[in-house]
């Protein structure tokens, strides 16, 4: 009885996570049009940005070359972007009753500027303490693909409908340690969170790991 | 001997810290004429900004109302042009052997967003250690006016030749309880770190503060 589940769990912070062509966001597209059939009021959001002052931020971390920033500002201009993203977006959600499917939260920055950059895991997490107290997800879905795989897929994107960000496409050209590195830390997310964090196997077809994600979410909710 | 002093000192690390009207901006200007007729070679600087990609983030913080941005959110903005500037600008200066003459620092950010906004002051210091490392200012001068004489200085600036940015015009317009939590942060910090942190009594005509001022530098190089 997935819907009726859907029905009485309250409103959901869930947040989406991996590395470059996992396929996060035709997931969260097919999960929210199925949140709808089943009548779960939602928004959909991403980050960096989300909210007004959010997507100022998020601009300043667009524009210019990948090493125009430190990977310290970068940590703490994404997270500046949380915290009002946050405040003015993700808790109002909530307290108005619908559902959070966030697009990246905390953990890219513990990945992308914690491990891959190497700013330090327990560093970047304690900045997100700072910043935003005990607020978390309340899941957060880790899509794992094997990072040559991933790779080959956002380069492949191109000629999609499937737009790429410009910050996606930022990232896709940093080189292969990094990309493996970032897939190491949300793995190591999945082992050291399991309440929070949960595995998705993403190889296989859009349909397939919809499945999977649906499936996911509806034996965590049962519990 | 205070010019022998200054020569054999090595490239120093000052911030001036204190609230408004204290007349920092006044004092730094006559230092530095001071510091350049005895032959010692230096940089102002002003936070924030001081750095290409601080200046931007200054932008994004100094335009619209005094509550477009959450205090945490000004918090983080504040520490991430801070990283920027202490990479581009401060320590690229100090390694050239110039001293720095910096108009607010990290405690500016410790007094206003973590006293005087609510944010807790330990938790604003955490963030720049987290930011920053060990890394600090040599010392840092703390000009100590009365509350009301500040202001009444400050408001009546206007129609002297000394300009007001506008990121003192906001702070300004904030009412006087919050003027005295700055005021009572900035003695904290003389207390709680005497060897970094100098009170500069900073009522008087310019020339007596000044006076005050290059005697307590002269001082704390002689130690």
């Amino acid at each position: 009885m997935p819907d009726m589940l859907i029905d009485t769990a309250g409103p959901q912070f869930l947040s989406f996570e991996g590395g470059e062509g996992a396929g996060k966001s035709t997931q969260i597209k097919l999960l929210s049009a199925w949140l709808s059939d089943n009548g779960v009021k939602h928004i959909v959001t991403r980050e960096p940005g989300g909210a007004p002052g959010a997507e100022l931020i998020r601009d300043l971390l667009l524009k210019g070359d990948t090493d125009r920033w430190q990977p310290m500002t970068e940590a703490l201009l994404m997270t500046a972007s949380r915290a009002e993203h946050v405040a003015r977006t993700i808790k109002p959600a909530l307290e108005a009753g619908q559902w959070v499917l966030c697009d990246r939260f905390f953990d890219s920055t513990i990945a992308y500027q914690g491990y891959a950059r190497g700013l330090g895991g327990a560093e970047m997490r304690a900045l997100q303490t700072l910043a935003l107290g005990t607020f978390q997800p309340d899941l957060t879905f880790v899509f794992d693909i094997a990072v040559e795989k991933g790779l080959l897929r956002a380069r492949g994107r191109e000629g999609e409908r499937v737009s790429k960000s410009e910050m996606e496409d930022r990232f896709e050209r940093m080189d292969i340690s990094f990309h493996k590195a970032l897939h190491a830390a949300f793995l190591k997310f999945v082992e050291e969170e399991p309440g929070r964090c949960v595995r998705i196997d993403a190889d296989g077809s859009a349909d397939e790991v919809q499945k999977r994600l649906r499936a996911a979410l509806t034996s965590r909710l049962a519990k």
